[in-house]
């Protein structure tokens, strides 16, 4: 049984719902285990499924141009595990929403993957191109609406969790979870 | 009289459309003397313009994640100006158009902004917030739509330069294009 | 009087040390009021200090490859200044200190610069070339012994900030503090 | 049989040796067919052991902080297997010289990794940390000498490539092209 772990901060709570998306197309892939963490609680149950993970998905909102200051500070707690190289050759994505179509989520997911490249870890992106753009931009449907390739970037207006990010990015959100799944399984040998 | 030049490629127009913008807005500073130059027609008097600027505003596409080959061989063809460091405090900034909302259009950004840095120039962004995002996301004519800070980045559809970006686009680039040369008027008090 | 402020975080105290040699080089230019702040001691009159500040040198060690968490949330807390952007066309610089050559330090230098972008603030980078290369390497008294433009980035080895980073390192970062002081001087006319 | 191919640009010899010490390590694992090619003399052979390959391993020289012109070109003239996705799930990796220590090379290789995160592909980086630094750093002979982990990072002297990089740095590259060959082999079931 493959495992997969979503380790993620939110603020607002969008983030968190972006989470459980990719949570739930994690748990597309048959017979993949799978936990979906807040940084806020995380106890040692927590570090421990991070360690037996075959899968790490690594999300944060976008705050100041950057990951929040609270993922970073799980990014450091794991600094053990990097001196140990533990984690290596786990599979790592990653996510982040903004408020803003770019707001320099590129930069967030940026310091997602060199974080896991410390870690030895193996990255995958979205897996997916852009929708065509036309008239007023993609629909809030479409997949991979923002068009970001290193991880997910979902984008929330200024509303809540419950009517936004839009339905296209949580999917798109579930498909990266599928497809962490679905590598982490392979490589495994599951 | 402030000196700007805008240096920019363009594969199918769009980035053209946007670099034009650029260069209005820099006209609005009263008495700026601004030269919009593409890299397919540089000759001997258009490196005599970026060597007497006292602000280069840099554009490309993003092709790719990243400038465009064409855009690259230039930053290369100037590296005699590197050696020499002879742009030394110049002002410097960047655009770039993608098909895509994110397109990893920061990238683009950020490699202008390295090579600037390279020449020891002095880089402003975009100056300005993105829009609150309400709906479908901020409208044609929305300032900074796409919320970019470190150039001015644009969208276009998969239509003609006629069409696309859309206005607010562009204004967003005309008003870098005026930030610019305010700077640079004072940095040369002029 | 032109009014200078570092603003660092520090773990181990290199990066203090590094600050330290920047403000001693923004105290070069004739006139300069600087003041040198840690994340961990910032007060009311420190936040009076950088919002009074004409150039503001932002400094972190870096962490997993990007800025700390503590630094992060500095940046975080600065979000009122952002939303008024009320430092809107200050001088802005940055500075890393790592102890690998790279070791990810471009990373952490483009999360400063991102945020002074999103602040709308103005970016000087190191404003000088890499040494040649010779040997096993340039010596460490060079100047920008790393190669790095930017920002200034410092390497100290595994010893105590008595002795590392070595002097070349802490002379570039002194560099960086004239060299921004003296631009926020002429930006404010001073 | 896996399917390893080095596809790289080379302006003075550096990179061209750091990808033959790439294509020997691939070649360490028993059974990879491995090609290490230029982008200067691409023909239709050249891609089509592309498009056959299981791992990709794209190597360019750092100039003026970021991919060469000429490698940028290739990628650009890759934009239909792009359009295809037809290099989808292929392990991709980098490499990039520099004469600098840092130099911007972490931003060449996030360009690398832009690329391939477009095309779907799965990254794998240095997969080993950095050397204790002591006294004038790192050995000529240290691996992963620069401390980079998105990609390899070389450092060439002002030398011929004969004598330089350094013999560490080429078994951090021979290194880099085993760790792609394996992860091909196991994803590949071979």
């Amino acid at each position: 049984m493959v495992q997969i772990v979503i380790i993620y901060h939110s603020g607002y709570g969008h983030t968190a719902k972006v989470a459980e998306a990719v949570g739930e197309g994690a748990r597309r892939h048959a017979g993949a285990h799978v936990q979906v963490l807040s940084v806020d609680a995380l106890d040692e149950a927590g570090w421990a499924a991070l360690d037996a993970a075959d899968g790490i998905i690594f999300g944060s909102p976008t705050y100041m141009g950057g990951v929040s200051a609270k993922f970073k500070a799980f990014m450091e707690s794991a600094s053990k595990r990097w001196y140990a190289q533990s984690w290596k050759d786990k599979v790592a994505a990653g996510f982040t929403n903004s408020g803003a179509y770019s707001g320099d989520n590129f930069n967030t997911l940026m310091q997602l993957l060199a974080n896991a490249m410390q870690h030895s870890m193996i990255w995958v992106g979205t897996g997916m191109k852009q929708p065509t753009a036309k008239g007023h931009g993609p629909a809030p449907d479409a997949l991979n609406r923002l068009g970001s390739f290193v991880g997910v970037a979902t984008q929330s207006n200024d509303d809540s969790p419950e009517v936004t990010p839009p339905s296209g990015d949580l999917e798109t959100a579930r498909m990266l979870g599928q497809r962490v799944a679905e590598l982490a399984a392979r490589l495994a040998g599951r």
